[in-house]
């Protein structure tokens, strides 16, 4: 039978075919008034979207490149920095962290679990610069209360920078940026925005501006001051990947859309339609059996799936694409093996998320030989999108995205 | 939640993502070495595709022009012709045998049936020139036994010619044009090939290219020997579709790949797709209770299904595009309100077929307020697809796709 090569992977993530034909078109000079006025309504679409009164800068770069400029620019050699790490990207922040000579403090907890506040706060130094997180740990799917850390820190050492990773967070999970206080949340292209990778953006407060004239390290292609002034003039400071530009441009005025025109309510769409797909994948397996790797808070980004012991996740991976043509993704590093994960970030609705949960089924039964009716995930996957109301997540107090907030 | 538009129409077809990217590249002009290597190409896998050792041309025209054309090419006023109709499309061979002065001999069943075959034996005349029917009637859903009907004119009529429609049978069902004398073969592109609409082909006998030096029809754009004349120099007779030629051809080498490399055996694993989205869908309507309105002669290029009495199709179709931004079609003519109709050929997967069956129990609960239990009908098509054994249509000597052939 055919096989359509559909992706779930948590980036990158299906690409908006509106945002493909803006690529296509993208025939211009980035030297022009033609390229000045698309790059100067992207970024203020983006400011609208991550939605806050602070910079926001695009760079030509992965998220990876974005994660590396809030460590150069606001630190210098020697700097005391606190990295939360609970998986792979966690552990990034060190890397990054010790890359540029920062005196690392860490606070760690297993994969698939999230962090003790206390423990945060014990961990937090009255010389702390600045706190590195993520919002969502791509790895093992993991959602971290961003809002309750930035209150701790607040609380203790309000002098000390949050930089979120938000590169599979945002579009997944809530933000008031400007309420809470996060100095500079980054994310990605190949992610919630729809399009391919190669492009990085990230909001910086007053705060982190004045620290970055402080900073030691040596900067030329990520220093963010650079680029906020060609920014006011409608350019980038180098040259900058003018069609995923357009794509940007063109995915942002579909997130409007679905927002009625207002992108801070596409925004909320946007997480609310991957919180939908997440809810269903998350009952549709459970129902067929599988242990969800990250219950206790899981995030609307990706679903991490264990696959029974002496089972091999990769095969999950490797059969659900040979006979279904769906990719999904391994654990990383410890993780390979032991879970698969199911992406639900950008652009998934109902019927790709009842399609593979359908195709997974097959995979449980004949790949796995879980003892499963085949039906019995799909009836469970449809009954939760039967009773899941529009605008649910709205009325949540804690703007997590979830009925009863971790951390409220 | 998001929705993400998926056309599950019989004519235009979700389109193929390598014909997409072919026809965008094709900046070719039409009279240039480079476009008549395109074109020779392109006819000669359109030949092994159709299955055929005679010609087989390309009209830049919808597959009405191509009806037009075996109507006004092969014809004379007032020469008698035998139409056998059973839904709209079959009411338009009359329509153009009437447009081009032709005699015509009627044989009728009601909509949602297929023909009896001593009706078509008693309605043949010794002066019948021509036999023109359609392989699947699209209105209805509704396939007719091509092989067993030109098994009739041959024991009956040997001199008539043979005229098929097989704009949505192509790719459903399975011909053996030369085996079983067809004498013209029409296809159209925005059907099992892939591509959008704008393209007709069609395959011409001996038997068909004697006939139409005696036609004293005037014919210009249309005229078939100019045509052939044209193709044999590797060009078309007028500007031609270019773009989507190359479309076609991207399309033709996606289906050789799925035969490994042969267009033949594509063209085989073509049909079985489509029966397989074919049989998965109509064992999970059942399941939620609907009746099929084409149940015994349905045809793989798609599935007519009636709502209950009292209820309108046009319903399900508008609510579908709604709520889940899935597109299939109403009833045409005195069908509309009665059934919908729901595409199997060309690019659809698994994945699609789930999809939609999920979507639609759903339409089945809340907007048609039928007391299904969410699943049941999902259930039901797992299991077909479970079920369902590769190159099981191959083990089927009649080649009609079916089991048990109506006609054998």
């Amino acid at each position: 039978m055919f096989r359509k090569t559909r992706l779930f992977t948590p980036g990158p993530t299906p690409l908006l075919p509106a945002a493909q034909f803006a690529m296509a078109a993208a025939d211009i000079h980035h030297r022009t008034a033609e390229f000045r006025a698309l790059y100067t309504k992207v970024l203020a679409q983006l400011k609208e979207f991550v939605g806050t009164k602070n910079d926001v800068l695009l760079l030509s770069c992965s998220g990876t490149g974005a994660m590396e400029a809030s460590v150069s620019n606001l630190t210098s050699p020697s700097d005391r920095i606190l990295v939360l790490s609970a998986g792979k990207f966690g552990e990034r922040w060190t890397a990054l962290g010790k890359a540029f000579g920062c005196n690392v403090d860490l606070v760690t907890v297993p994969y698939g679990e999230t962090f003790d506040l206390a423990t945060i706060k014990a961990a937090l130094k009255p010389d702390t610069k600045a706190v590195y997180v993520q919002a969502t740990e791509t790895s093992t799917a993991t959602r971290h209360c961003i809002q309750a850390i930035a209150k701790v820190i607040q609380a203790t050492t309000p002098e000390a920078l949050l930089v979120v990773d938000g590169i599979t967070g945002l579009g997944t999970t809530h933000f008031d940026i400007d309420g809470w206080g996060i100095d500079v949340l980054i994310g990605g292209s190949q992610k919630a925005v729809m399009i391919p990778p190669g492009l990085a953006y990230l909001s910086v407060s007053d705060k982190a501006w004045a620290a970055m004239e402080a900073s030691k390290n040596p900067r030329y292609y990520f220093d963010l001051r650079k680029e906020r002034k060609s920014a006011k003039a409608g350019e980038s400071a180098y040259t900058p990947s003018v069609a995923l530009i357009a794509g940007l441009g063109a995915a942002l005025d579909y997130i409007a859309g679905q927002g009625g025109g207002d992108l801070a309510k596409g925004r909320i769409a946007l997480v609310e339609n991957a919180e939908t797909c997440a809810a269903m994948t998350r009952a549709g397996l459970v129902a067929l059996g599988f242990t969800l790797f990250a219950p206790t808070a899981p995030s609307a980004a990706a679903t991490a799936v264990s696959v029974p012991e002496g089972l091999d996740s990769g095969t999950v991976v490797k059969e659900l694409k040979a006979k279904f043509g769906a990719v999904i993704t391994n654990g990383q590093g410890d993780m390979k093996g032991k879970i698969f994960r199911i992406a639900h970030l950008g652009f998934f609705d109902y019927m790709d998320t009842i399609a593979l949960l359908g195709a997974l089924e097959f995979i449980a039964r004949d790949t796995l030989k879980l003892p499963i009716q085949l039906g019995q995930g799909l009836a469970a996957a449809q009954q939760v999108f039967a009773d899941r109301k529009e605008n649910q997540v709205l009325n949540n107090p804690c703007l997590c995205g979830r009925q009863t907030c971790c951390r409220s």
